[in-house]
């Protein structure tokens, strides 16, 4: 299991990244050339089973088990008003989830993933980011290991998503904290704040970024003072996955942010990860422009808990589904082409 | 069971379409706003959870019973060298749908659909539409009854594919001669036509809309002369459809130049029907885009064989889920707002 003891140990597992298995690259892109289908006719379906079978290093990759996590915090800075809902809902959420309730409960049964949930000290918020660090050093390691500890290394495809009301002002924040820019470029309207709610939490993140930015000096101080349990969580899950070479779905807005500070410090980082989804967030279409994904969906969905990936979820399964079931030319005796007709 | 006994019948049934159920759409609007979730959040899955209530007339909404019809037929006009695979490929194809070889099949069976393959008169192909009309009357009537006969009034969802080597090049007359332009704005490289192939379909559709343009009288005349027949089934079935009350997810290029002309003749003609995606052939995007249809996905598939629709109808799966599986805010004890919290 990767554990992230310190500081140092974080660095060195951001450093020191596992790549895909080329073989199977090559084996899964020379199946796809036999498929019978015109050459590139199902688009990116194609490339979706080539990079699965690179991951899972399986020719022919599966998606039977498929796991999701939603971590979820609370954050000392929804205190300002920057959420349209009270705290008291994050671990109202979580029993809804557990309940069997919300979007992700039904979004998972329809792709035929297993969920869980992972609530984090609901009743101990981060501090306000825009007086203090969100985290502890302690604090931040504990929310990076619950994220790893999180992923099963037989795992065909994973997903984290989040719940925590008032998380959109911490990953505005990363997200200007790693690639710059003006507050208002990356704060949104959240689950449906009204324009003075949108300014105060502009705001707050100005102050929070003049408050600490001169003290992110890597991606661990930067999701420890810009971040909060879930994020932090969600960063770990993320990074665990890929020293086990378990492909991911990037969820929305919240995910990517977390991911941002990682980016920063290792590009391949995300090499790993599909971006499921373009959130109807304002930040998140900006942020995957800078990780330079391109995501599968673009269904304006600004919900969390993971949801994005769910729906994605299903291209993989019907991408691996083509890659898997279908015949080769010479299996089918189909002509390939204008030449190789009688 | 629909029929199109004459000309006149057929034009009767597009003249006079019925709608969706009002009393379902708003009860499945009622319902998407009491989920706990913020009002919004889930996107397109809700305007689609919303569509299929409508139409099949449920608050909640199914997707159990997803049929889907591949129509294969073949072409004249394929004899000018307008496609990168010899004619023969299209019985080898439908030989590889029955031994369930293809993408359909293996696509189909990931989304849960029932496959059904009709083949055409393979060994007749229609005429060559640069010199004469494709079909003759009885020949377009019984390709739209086909069509017709192979929907059933209990599917949840339908939809429709083809194969039949050369038939993007009736497909690109049908939509310049219904929407105007010149043909290289039609015409692209289907399954992977090199750059003179594309010029000798360009010159096929010059040529057929010379012949034909002013003949084209409706929407029964249009497809006669410069369709096929399954493309003509494709347009039969996608009428029963409506007049059954089931949803239809369209699928490329091929399907929507099919609906064309019906959409010239009645501009309701698609109410009932779902942009499944957008496909990498040229003229697709600009057809939706005249049908002020917004489709689901843009993954630059080109296939047909109704794989796209196969690939949209898992997100309407999602859509459904989410829409039937959730909890209410009351049921939940979530609160809704920030005004509803404690």
């Amino acid at each position: 299991m990767i554990r992230f003891e310190n500081r140092a140990a974080f660095a060195a597992a951001l450093a020191d990244l596992p790549g895909p298995d080329g073989s199977a690259l090559a084996a899964a892109r020379a199946r796809q050339a036999s498929l019978t289908k015109p050459a590139g006719s199902l688009g990116r379906l194609e490339d979706i089973a080539v990079f699965m079978a690179g991951w899972q290093g399986r020719t022919r990759p599966r998606a039977e088990r498929i796991r999701a996590v939603v971590f979820a915090g609370n954050h000392g800075v929804a205190a300002r008003g920057v959420s349209a809902y009270p705290s008291e809902v994050t671990a109202q959420m979580v029993a809804n989830f557990e309940a069997g309730g919300a979007a992700i409960n039904a979004l998972t049964a329809a792709c035929g993933a297993a969920l869980s949930v992972v609530p984090l000290d609901l009743d101990r918020p981060t501090r306000d980011i825009t007086r203090e660090p969100a985290l502890s050093e302690a604090e931040c390691l504990e929310a990076l290991d619950r994220g790893a500890a999180a992923v099963s290394a037989d795992s065909d495809l994973f997903f984290v998503g989040e719940m925590g009301i008032g998380n959109t002002t911490p990953a505005a924040a990363l997200a200007a904290q790693v690639f710059g820019g003006a507050a208002a470029d990356w704060v949104g309207r959240g689950t449906g704040l009204d324009d003075a709610g949108v300014a105060r939490k502009a705001e707050a993140v100005t102050a929070a970024l003049a408050l600490h930015g001169a003290a992110c000096e890597d991606a661990f101080e930067t999701l420890r003072r810009l971040g909060g349990r879930e994020i932090a969580a969600m960063a770990g899950a993320v990074l665990a996955a890929r020293h086990l070479r378990v492909p991911v779905l990037l969820d929305g807005f919240i995910t990517c942010a977390a991911m941002a500070p990682l980016f920063a410090g290792n590009r391949d980082v995300l090499a790993h990860c599909l971006a499921a989804h373009c959130s109807a967030e304002a930040g998140h279409a900006r942020l995957l422009d800078r990780f330079g994904l391109d995501p599968l969906l673009h269904l304006g969905m600004r919900l969390g808990e993971g949801s994005g990936a769910a729906v994605a979820a299903q291209i993989v399964r019907s991408a691996l589904a083509a890659h898997d079931g279908m015949a080769t030319f010479a299996e089918a005796a189909v002509a390939s082409s204008v030449s190789g007709a009688s």
